[in-house]
């Protein structure tokens, strides 16, 4: 966790599927905000893998040209021309085991470590592993990098990262969720172990309950059909929503470094109650947006979607009650909710504390509103506090009215742009840190615990409910909470 | 402590020493700003009484003077005159106990409560007190408001209230100390009582130590006798800091009531660890200010100012480290200190949590520094917590900084004007609300603890330690605290 320079991240950065979406949206950009902040090694080259046979110069037209669609600023000629000569092409059919002989003419073990980027549909990681180790660039120090989604359920996970594990170990593999990236998600650690005054209240005798909500405005884009495949729960929670789970509830880590961090991590996703059939309706509400309006604008219901088979009953908004069964967290329940076609756009975890135990305020203040802390994952990244103040003035002796401590990273760190998760976790993996990677148990682990509530809503053959797009969800999800006497944050 | 409304405080607010410095300046702008926010009941009268043979309209002119000298905004016709219909004035020679009589003509107890503002020097007291009770007006529901100082020590305060108790029990004694008037100063009880983050965390197991900071800017502002007589540890320890340390230190009180809140106030003052001469060197610096430069302007040393005797050792500076022997404070120091000719003008407590026990952050923040709640009661009123969150930017893994989570009072309330100390207090004094008042046992042990204090400087005959105005007092204050390994906030 040393200061990062540029010196001791020599690599091959081998991007597997450098013509797909998430590279040209997500990875290239990245790359060139790296070589921007100096943060690319002088000797690191990207290589890109694609099964198209076209020049070196084609290639970094191709890159060219999608830095100038997907970049937020204006490309620098000499940042472009920097990363520009670091730029390799491979042309391999991935099934064809010969082509990645190709790679080991090029990289060079003993100079940069090579780090092959999967941007690939998962069921050509097994082709990927064998054609680098048939090529002899599966052993140590070679990195691969795993991007979500593994799998679709724990069994089809583990055919994925079995094919993997037979030419990688464990400690070579960095597994993506890109919540891990986030700056905000990061400063959850830094909150949480760097602060006494959370840190001696985060659990059951100071915490009622949390909050982790990640609503999208954003429907299915035009992926109807992958996305019915898979649905909300697969797509958000168990990936997403889980982490940032785990790193609210996971016990102290005593260092900072990897398996510290994912040993802790896997304790909570061990320790998760039980949702099937007997508790599903108690625990779980599942919802799929009909027509309504987000944003003003009208749109259409997720069946009425293009593409969409008018019977579908994939859930496109979760509500989840989850019970951490372990000594810190036992009686405090964690809300999870996520949904697309939601109200706005915002990704929030909320700690509500418990209420003062007796009021001497009664007089003005019937019922004490609790203290919450609220960390903004997204759109406007902050922290903030709420409690109770005196309202200055006359008119009555002692009102009270809950304020806001209010810390906006915008506002705190003008000077500092927020970097996008996947320079981060592409500067980590060419740095070796493993830290914001997720290991194989833990996935295995939430599959598990989400297999079970996916088939649990199978066996009950409940449909979703419905909720208006633009809305907050079905009426059940706000019922959930209102069971407990208590509600979402709004 | 129910809303306030002008209707159940009908009064005869009689206003002794109405002529003088603190009535023009305070009281009378406060009254009129009463009497803006209509909080004044129609009933009620304001009778000013002074030695001097004026007519009501002369009396009245002079008020008007005063407002239109001493308003911080420009006076409104229509108060001007709801107020001036409200006037009365009186000429008595307090020390004419015959002269009380005019006062018995004018009140009439069964329509309104006389309120009785004893706001002359605390010598005429007695007098005053005397010709009440031969006008007849010593009863019940009477009250007297006595203006500080009430004595220079404790047989002189005892020597004054034993003047007023002759004639008024302690529920119609109402004791001034201005600071239990400030806004930000009552915010202390909705602070420490309606939030569970911060009530959970109030003792020995959280705090580390606590700082309070009452320092000026001003010099003895041409009152050099009388201040030289008092001293900074009277003028300003004794009533205000020790009255700010009772607030943050006490107990919970059950409710919200006058004896509820001073009975806790009164433990406190109880539990200070006594400072004597065997100690007076490690838990006190008193200091004297040299000339210097405040705010840019060269100023006079405090025995070069006008009037001054050149051999003074009253001191202008004190620096305290309070020990609280209770279950609840044990092993942590209250730091205070208090000056004239000061680096700013500047009232605060400071709240240090103690330190995160492990630091996982130790390869990029070497010494975690700790969390502190810092509540600014002038002049820019407010209350900040210091966190610590990660710095975003790719730069650095996990580099940390101090943020400051924020709410300014004037920001939050814009809309609400802050109102003066004196406002409050004339008001809860009318309505009969003893809970800012400070009771005769407190001033007492305030008297006993800080008696013990000057006599042991008197014993050790040590002189005041010189400090440049302008600055943060002499260099023992910050010695002081670096014998703990600790500092003062800047």
């Amino acid at each position: 966790m040393a200061a990062v320079t540029a010196q001791n991240s020599a690599s091959d950065l081998i991007l597997f599927g450098t013509k797909g979406d998430l590279a040209r949206r997500k990875l290239l950009p990245a790359l060139y905000q790296l070589e921007k902040a100096n943060l690319l090694c002088q000797q690191t080259r990207v290589i890109g893998v694609a099964r198209d046979d076209i020049t070196l110069e084609s290639y970094q037209e191709l890159v060219l040209e999608n830095l100038n669609r997907f970049l937020k600023q204006p490309l620098e000629q000499d940042v472009w021309l920097r990363l520009q000569a670091k730029l390799l092409y491979v042309n391999i059919d991935l099934t064809n085991i010969e082509d990645f002989n190709q790679l080991a003419t090029l990289v060079d073990k003993t100079k940069r470590v090579p780090v092959c980027y999967f941007a690939t549909p998962p069921s050509l990681f097994g082709d990927i592993s064998k054609g680098l180790a048939a090529a002899g660039l599966a052993t140590l120090p070679t990195r691969v990098v795993l991007e979500k989604p593994i799998g679709h359920d724990l069994a089809s996970s583990n055919i994925i990262n079995d094919q993997v594990a037979e030419f990688f170990t464990e400690a070579q593999i960095y597994r993506i969720d890109h919540y891990l990236g986030k700056e905000t998600v990061l400063n959850l650690l830094a909150l949480r172990f760097a602060n006494a005054i959370f840190a001696g209240n985060w659990d059951h005798n100071s915490i009622d309950h949390v909050q982790i909500t990640v609503a999208e405005e954003v429907g299915v884009e035009g992926r109807w059909s992958y996305y019915d495949d898979a649905g909300q729960m697969r797509d958000m929670v168990q990936n997403h929503l889980l982490q940032v789970l785990t790193l609210i509830a996971m016990e102290p880590p005593a260092r900072l470094d990897a398996d510290s961090i994912r040993d802790e991590k896997l304790k909570v996703l061990k320790a998760l109650r039980t949702i099937d059939i007997s508790n599903i309706q108690e625990k779980t509400v599942r919802g799929q947006y009909a027509g309504g309006f987000v944003t003003g604008k009208s749109v259409p219901g997720y069946l009425q979607e293009e593409g969409a088979k008018s019977n579908s009953r994939t859930e496109t908004f979760v509500a989840l009650k989850v019970d951490i069964d372990n000594w810190r967290w036992a009686g405090v329940p964690f809300y999870l909710r996520t949904g697309k076609r939601m109200a706005s756009k915002l990704s929030e975890v909320v700690i509500c504390f418990k209420p003062q135990p007796h009021n001497i305020f009664h007089a003005t203040y019937r019922n004490l509103p609790s203290n919450k802390l609220i960390i903004r994952l997204q759109p406007d990244e902050g922290v903030e506090i709420q409690v109770l103040n005196k309202i200055p003035g006359l008119g009555e002796s002692m009102r009270l009215q809950e304020t806001k401590l209010d810390l906006s990273f915008d506002e705190t760190f003008k000077s500092q742009r927020i970097a996008d998760a996947y320079e981060r976790l592409l500067l980590e993996a060419m740095l070796g840190n493993q830290y914001l990677f997720v290991r194989r148990d833990e996935v295995e682990h939430a599959w598990k615990w989400v297999d079970g509530i996916i088939n649990a809503w199978h066996v009950s053959n409940e449909p979703p409910k419905s909720y208006p797009a633009g809305s907050w969800g079905p009426v059940a999800a706000i019922s959930m909470m209102a069971r407990d006497n208590r509600n979402w944050e709004e």
